[in-house]
């Protein structure tokens, strides 16, 4: 529905959609191969809606008037986002956190936040006439461009690191997309997919180069603002690997707070795995670029990239929020992802349960209080990754069906 | 909410809440061990509502008024059901079928219908003060109550054959449970969870014995009957283990045709696997009883039964309703999950995709018309059981990365 403009997140030149496809042309030229993404675009709505949609913003269909598609009739025929935001009082009191909530964006359709990012791009696909659209991927996008693309017609190559978890190798070529297991690391398939989509004429979902990836994220911001309305939360706190999410949920906040429906944006904490620091090195050093990481490596696969492709808008967004990067070890991932799922019930992969140990190193450091209103971004289902779960639990060896054996087993007496 | 009377499906004596926890005490008498549950009740709710709910029925607590909880303050905090019911052009198209729908249920939190009995049943340990909750499973209803018992902070023991996919029993040790493998089959796992749970004074959660299994999962009826108001669906195609799926899905039918928000239920047709086909072999023959079936298997785990513990009520419900039964190879099951996939976005475990392969043995048969409103249940994720579904898809190699080896791969050649 929405008419929008480009703008250039680097130079703010403005493009209309029927000038520009992917990124700044004039900023583009600065491009180095592997190099951070030059002239990530920002997608500006023309006319934002002056109150909440009439429809919950859980309904499918109630957030059009925020995206910028010229008829929600283009919109894939799936139920992506309106997940749930959970009070989570276990955790609360463990953490003696009281206004703490999950954001379980484990529930989209392929278990990850990027169903949000996919369901905007195969829209535009479709809108544009494109039969093909392509994406490297640590293993969550190209699922979930896979399944959009599945339910809405379209054909998927998606370009992964062979190393990625064999469930989800399997889940994205179960939506019968095309799948190119590449021989090297997620930043070799995210250059091989961008040449390809040029060379073969395909529609590139590469993150952040396509800008409606970070548009689609967006969407998530916008539910956790409605289901905390009026005020909103105080902070989010974001797993992050190459800066989209982080920069999509920046982008939600301050559409809403542009268009009145929100008075201020929370503080973005950045959540990094020690082994993949890039973003959150810089923004604790307050560098204004980041120093690529070599043989980039973590137990959150989702989150493993040497050059994060949309540095220069996430350390900018993150910055202009007052947030901060925070890195964590392996270790607290795993630890993270059992105390998640224990005080919860939400089972998260790696990459998502992150985000719970960088709260706990956020209050180490005195990042976030206590008292405030905090969400933590849980962005993708633990059963993408069981072999990663595995590790910090202990399946015990089978018992003969007898009730001594169980005895035994749990230590339990009868009554 | 609401207050309620339970009544034996077999003799049709009717007890308060307060007389009997489980199966009716005339009726198990009879029982046999290792047999079809006998004496199991139904919950009849005093006073339906008159009308939908205000909310959404797809809110959390919207459905409490069709729920035997005391109070809903008990409900655990975790948003169980309010799945999509998706239209799914793409299988429309490929089946000629202009009103078939998809109830994915995988979107519920731990990815099963296993999530909507856990609900009731842990509301209801709660309310009884139980701080313990026991239960048999295959693998979902262990990850459902482990998942539910976590978020509402009640300690779950799970006993499973020790042949569970891995996925299922790393979710379900994540989450905190007690896991039990026990070394034999899903029949003997129930027998001795049910004797664990009288020696250890647990609340029983094992399925069909404890009423509130069947109770707690009519919510999926009654979400889809809201989605399709007024007319409602007039088949639903439903994947079958013990029968209390298709028995819950009966009853939240019932009730709304009970309190005149729905004029006719729909027929039910039972899908089972070859390998464990006990419940539709009995309604094929048209025999007042089952015939358990020796060394059950079949690559739906899920299914997997050699007594169905509920058949004296699924029979009942299903015949009532004008439905049938029918059997679906293991070979046809796996096709399923690659055509659900590739045709909606869908990713369904074996015995989720058991509907589809179902409904086409139901059009082979002519139980099934193509004009016919159709919703095929969706039970259980596909990340549940990858190993499964990698035997319909091909990863390929690893391919270097370059564009020549990508032309090779794909057959691609330039624009």
């Amino acid at each position: 529905m929405a008419a929008f403009t480009f703008v250039c997140c680097e130079c703010a030149a403005r493009y209309r959609e029927t000038e520009v496809r992917y990124v700044c042309p004039a900023c583009a030229v600065q491009q180095q191969p592997g190099g951070v993404t030059r002239g990530v675009l920002s997608v500006e709505i023309d006319e934002l809606p002056a109150r909440w949609p009439a429809a919950r913003v859980h309904d499918p269909g109630a957030l059009t008037a925020f995206l910028p598609v010229a008829n929600p009739v283009t919109l894939p025929p799936l139920r992506v986002g309106g997940t749930p935001l959970l009070p989570v009082p276990g955790l609360r009191r463990l953490l003696a956190m009281p206004h703490l909530w999950v954001k379980d964006d484990t529930r989209n359709p392929s278990g990850s936040t990027k169903d949000r990012a996919s369901l905007l791009v195969v829209a535009k696909a479709v809108e544009y006439g494109c039969g093909t659209v392509a994406t490297a991927s640590t293993g969550n996008a190209a699922s979930a461009l896979a399944a959009v693309a599945a339910a809405a017609g379209v054909r998927a190559v998606v370009f992964v690191p062979a190393s990625a978890p064999p469930a989800k190798l399997v889940q994205m070529a179960s939506y019968g997309a095309q799948v190119v297991p590449v021989d090297g690391s997620y930043d070799d398939a995210f250059e091989l997919s961008l040449t390809a989509c040029e060379r073969f004429g395909w529609y590139s979902r590469n993150t952040a180069y396509n800008p409606f990836t970070i548009e689609g994220k967006k969407t998530a911001a916008i539910e956790i603002a409605a289901d905390l309305a009026p005020d909103g939360p105080q902070v989010v706190i974001v797993p992050t690997g190459d800066g989209v999410i982080v920069s999509g949920i920046a982008k939600g906040f301050a559409d809403l707070v542009r268009c009145r429906l929100l008075k201020r944006a929370p503080r973005l904490i950045v959540v990094q795995p020690e082994g993949s620091p890039a973003l959150a090195r810089a923004l604790r050093a307050g560098s204004p670029s980041v120093t690529p990481v070599a043989n980039a490596a973590s137990v959150a696969d989702s989150l493993v990239v040497g050059t994060p492709r949309n540095a220069i808008m996430a350390l900018d967004r993150v910055r202009a929020s007052g947030g901060a990067g925070v890195t964590v070890r392996d270790e607290a991932i795993l630890d993270a992802v059992a105390m998640l799922a224990r005080t919860t019930g939400v089972f998260a992969e790696p990459a998502a349960a992150a985000s719970l140990a960088g709260l706990l190193a956020a209050l180490d450091e005195g990042l976030v209080t206590r008292d405030e209103r905090v969400v933590l971004m849980v962005t993708g289902s633990g059963l993408k990754d069981v072999a990663a779960a595995s590790r910090r639990v202990r399946i015990p060896e089978p018992v003969p069906p007898d009730l001594e054996a169980v005895e035994c087993l749990l230590g339990e007496t009868g009554v």
